[in-house]
Formats: C-alpha cells, structure tokens, sequence
C-alpha cells in the first residue's frame, strides 16, 4: 500500500510538473454589436470561436455574445478597453466620436473598393495607421469582414437633379449624413425596429440600409422603389478588437491561431455577403419587378463628390493626424484605382457590351 | 542512490505515458509548380508553413520545395497522388490532360470574376464539383490565391478587326489558346525563359502572361507597346493539393490548423499581386509612357465569345460531368454578375464619370 501510494503520487508529481501550459483553459468573451444571429456580420465571432477552440484542441475558448446579452451594442470599444470582454466585433466608424480618425478603416464616401482597401491596409500604410489609432484605448484592432460596396439607399421617389435632395428626410448615419446635410438634406436617426414603418407611412423618404442580402430582412423593398447605387460606403471593413494586455499574455501559439482566423472569417464574411446580396437581389426583382435600379445622375454625384471634399476639408484643417492619412488614403488610391479600372471595370463592361448579365 | 535512480526513472515512465501524441513532430513536402523565390505565386506556400509551424508550437513541420529542387513543375498532381509528397500548390487547369473538368477551378474565358467565383466555390455548388473531379487522384484540394483579372496580354501591333487576329504568332495557353486558335491565331508554346527575346525579335507577335505585377519582371513592356485588357482568365486560382491519406490520419487539430491557414493565405496572395499589379502599371507607364492600354473592339470580342462558347460546346459533348458544371457555372454566374454590376461596376463607372481615375 505504501510502496504504490508513493509510486501514486510521484506520477502526479510529474504530471503536474509538465502540465499548467498545456491543460490550464483559457476562457475569454468577445462582444459584437450584431444580434448574434444577424447574418453575415455575426458569422465571423461565431467561426472564429469555432476555429480557434478547434486549432486548440478544446483549450482556447472564446465565449460570443451579442447585443441580445449585453445590451451596448455601441459600447464595444470600452468594454474591450475595460477588459469587460477580450474581444470585440464591430465596425470603427461607431467610435468617430472619440476619434474621427476610426472611420478610415471602416470606409468613406468615394473612398477605396474592398480589393483597394485591404491592399492599403496589408501592403499600404493602412494597419500601421490603425495600430495607431487604436493605441490609445489598448486595443488592438484587426479587419473583421467587408460588405463590399453598399447601396445608396431605398428612395420612394426618383431623384432627378440637386435640388430634389432638398429637405428630403433620410435616415443615413456616419460621414455620408454629414455630406448629405451639406446638400440640404435633413438626416434623421431612426431606430432599426422603426425603419420600415417609417419608410411606408412616409415619415422618412429615403434610408440607406447595407444591400441586399441584409435589405431583404428589413422588407424596404415592399416599400419604396428606387433602389439607388452606392457611393458612400464603397467598402465597409468591419473590426475585431483585442484588448492588448488579454492578447499580450496569450501563449504565442494561441495568438497566431486568432490572427490566421480572423483573416480567414474575414474573407468569408465577404464572400457570404456577396453571395446572399446576389441571392437576395435575384428574388426581390423576381417578386417585385417594379424595383428600379438608378445611379443618381451625373450633376448630383457632383454635388455629392463635392460635398464629401468639403468634409474631408473641415476634419483636416481640425486634426493634423485625419489629414496626413487623408493624403497618404488619396495617393494610394489613385496608384490601385488605375488597376481597378484596366482589371476589373473593363472586364464587366466587356460583360456589358457582350450582353453577358442580365 | 537507489532512491533518486527509482524517482527518476518514475518521473520519466510518467513524462513518456502522457507525451507520444503531443511530442511527437510531425513532418510534411510540399511541392509546388513555381521557383520558390517567384512572389505572389510562391507567397501561399511560404506563409502557409510559417503559420502552421506557429501555431503547433512547431510540432507540425511543411517544408517547402520550388521547381529548383523538384524539378517537376507539372508533375505536382501526381507526386502528390503518390505521396512523394503530402501537399502540393499548383494551378488546377496544369491537369486538364488528364480531366478537363479541371479547368473550372482556376478560371475560365469569359467567366466568373473572383468575389463571383469564390461565391461559387463556398455557397454555390464550385468546393463540391472540385471533391468530385480530385476524388479519383486520391488528392484534396482548396483554393490556392487568386492573381485577379489577368490582362490579355502584350501585342507588337493594334488589333482593329478579326482578320488582325489571323496568323498571329502567339503564346497564349489553355482554353484561351483553344478559342485563339479558332480566330486563326497560330498558338505556340514557348518556354518563360525564351519568351523576352521571342517577342523582342518578333518570333512571336504576341503573349500573354499574367499581369503588371508579374510581367514587369519579364520586361515585356520593353518590346511591345500595346497593352490589352483581359477576357480570357478573369480570376485564376492557384490550388494546394494534400494527399488524401496523409490528411485524414493528422489529428483534427491540424486539419483545421491547414485548412484555416490555407484560406488566410489565399486572401492574402490576392491582396498581395493586386498591390504589386498597381504598384507596377504606375512604374511601368512613368517609364514607358508609350505603352497603350487597350481593349479589343467589340467585333473582336464578340468572336473571341463566340470561339469561346464553341470551346465549351465541344466539350460538353464529349463529356458530361463537363457539361454538368458548365450549366451550374452559367446559371451561378447570371446571378452573382447581376450584383456585380450593380455593386462593382457601377461604382467605378461613378468614379471614372467624377474623374477620380487617372
């Protein structure tokens, strides 16, 4: 009895000698902005969680919830900060209030394609401005998954010149408000759930949603008409933020699973949103074949382009920082925007021309 | 003495019991079709191993080996099958000799763009057809990295019409060189290293490569000033192939290790040779201001369609898995194109309508 006892305890010994690395668990809670079953934008915490507790054998658990559970769906940021959770996802341009330089690594108003914007951030300038950016909360932040180019919005009437812009109720949040107001428009904020009700007793004329994929849920097509083409956010990045100490003490292992994750989810949140936008757009014109597609006319994308300009101008001539990643932004897309145009717009307009779409 | 010996010897029969799984390296070849040094093509596999190695605490070795080493470009498929080596990183359409379905996993003339195409591949019905044709090779295979839209390659002297088409000696492979062939072009086959001075001396009046990226390594745009846009290869992607054997007995913590980091670094290679592309189109067209970029006239297109939809016919009637898929891509690609022309390409036809392109 002695003698096994001791053999017994000598082998937990050693157990417990080699094992408090690999055994212990590690628990952390990511937070996102979303409903955690709004499609597409909570699938990427949901596959990341799955990943990353499948990269580590069970061992690295990352416990999602959404804002049905923690109620501050714009609280993302202090709560990561605070250390609440580890981890956020969400969208930088909700923080603009703290620093307005969050909104370049969301999107901005005839700013960069998805293809031009992830060249910035990975072989540009752009995660170097972010890492910076972000220092100041102790957070890290990382790409999170694209929309691609949203739609410019659903409107219940055409809009043929400036001058129909005029007192035009619309619900647009973020930079794209701020130069809509610029051309006479008067933006609103409307709750989600109240969107729709609005739109159809006419409360609000227009609203600018994300694209098909997501508008479909919110039925604006029954609604109103016009179904305009995008020019405000060409390329909505959403976030991943990590708070630095969290993600400091993780083994380095576990920190290189989480960052080969999130680009892998990111770019499955792309292509899951392309493909329901191209799924919900093909049932929508079947069901309502009145749905019109425009382009705002060239004289009011003037107006636009102009307006934009003039925002930019303002925040520069305020904060040094928003205007030296201005600059570096605009030399950077005019190098890739020249590629864009020779690799990808003549390739669809030789679609066009062949008659090749529909 | 005797005491210490018997505590030691335990401690270690303990450490033994507990460590043959986790200890245990595992050490895997990957072949791939390009020089080692030869970025973005080489980028994947490099950055693949890199992660893979890191996130199992270097437990689970890729050693990576160029055609420098194997001598064997395209004889990927089968060193793989065979299990000289577990993985491989190669492009799909290298194997079309040995089933032409193959084709449809990297790209064809007149298809699907690369958001389309990766649409196809995770919610349409692309990852399900590619199990099917590699099933028989006893090989797995993922996306590899995507070059983007390829251009149509440099030309000694304008195409006005068809008939400029008729007797041009050109380097142009695959389908595309099948549907050239069609139009009368006299399609040859040149080894990269003679292709400069082939074309310098005009023993070919035209090739095709890949794109600014790649083909200012080449120095085409020395010896021909006419640039044009491309058709025949929208969206080519590369593919890693793993021996199926060798993947189904790896613990499942590695599969999901390679699997996750095989999509990371497919993004990333995307990213990467279209931030190289417009990097170099600006050196290029500062140092070569001559050099015109061109799309064929609508005639010319409209042949080289045609050609193409001949090409496919051909085969659908010989082979019916090919005809199979040919619908599903079409009927896939009508729906996802409907979007890409309201999302990409009307917003870069805003851009070039507001000047913002150079």
């Amino acid at each position: 009895m002695k003698k096994s006892f001791k053999l017994t305890a000598l082998v937990g010994i050693a157990l417990l000698a080699i094992s408090p690395l690999s055994a212990k668990k590690i628990k952390w809670k990511l937070a996102e902005t979303w409903p955690s079953t709004l499609t597409p934008l909570a699938s990427p915490p949901a596959k990341l969680a799955e990943l990353v507790k499948k990269m580590s054998d069970g061992k690295f658990i990352i416990k999602v919830e959404g804002k049905e559970k923690h109620k501050a769906p714009l609280g993302i940021l202090d709560m990561v900060k605070g250390g609440q959770y580890q981890m956020g996802h969400s969208a930088s341009y909700y923080w603009k209030g703290k620093d307005i330089n969050m909104v370049w690594f969301t999107t901005v108003p005839f700013g960069m394609t998805p293809s031009e914007q992830y060249a910035w951030f990975y072989y540009g300038n752009g995660m170097k401005y972010m890492k910076e950016v972000y220092d100041k909360f102790g957070v890290y932040s990382y790409p999170g998954g694209n929309t691609g180019n949203q739609m410019g919005g659903w409107f219940r009437k055409e809009i043929k010149t400036v001058d129909d812009l005029k007192g035009l109720k619309m619900r647009i949040p973020g930079l794209a408000g701020e130069v809509m107001a610029k051309l006479g428009v008067n933006v609103t904020n409307i709750p989600a759930g109240e969107l729709y009700t609005a739109l159809d007793r006419g409360t609000i004329d227009a609203l600018e949603w994300v694209g098909p994929g997501m508008d479909i849920k919110m039925g604006f097509h029954k609604v109103a008409k016009y179904y305009y083409t995008g020019w405000h956010e060409p390329a909505s990045e959403m976030q991943f933020l990590i708070n630095k100490k969290a993600f400091d003490k993780l083994p380095k292992k576990y920190q290189t699973m989480l960052e080969t994750a999130m680009k892998a989810v990111s770019m499955d949140m792309y292509i899951e949103n392309f493909a329901e936008s191209a799924e919900a757009w093909a049932k929508m014109k079947k069901e309502y074949p009145d749905i019109q597609v425009k382009t705002f006319p060239l004289p009011v994308l003037k107006a636009l382009k102009k307006a934009s300009d003039e925002v930019y101008a303002e925040y520069a001539a305020k904060n040094p920082k928003f205007k030296e990643i201005w600059e570096d932004y605009k030399a950077y897309m005019k190098k890739v925007r020249a590629w864009s145009m020779m690799s990808q717009y003549y390739y669809l307009e030789t679609s066009k021309e062949l008659g090749i779409t529909n």
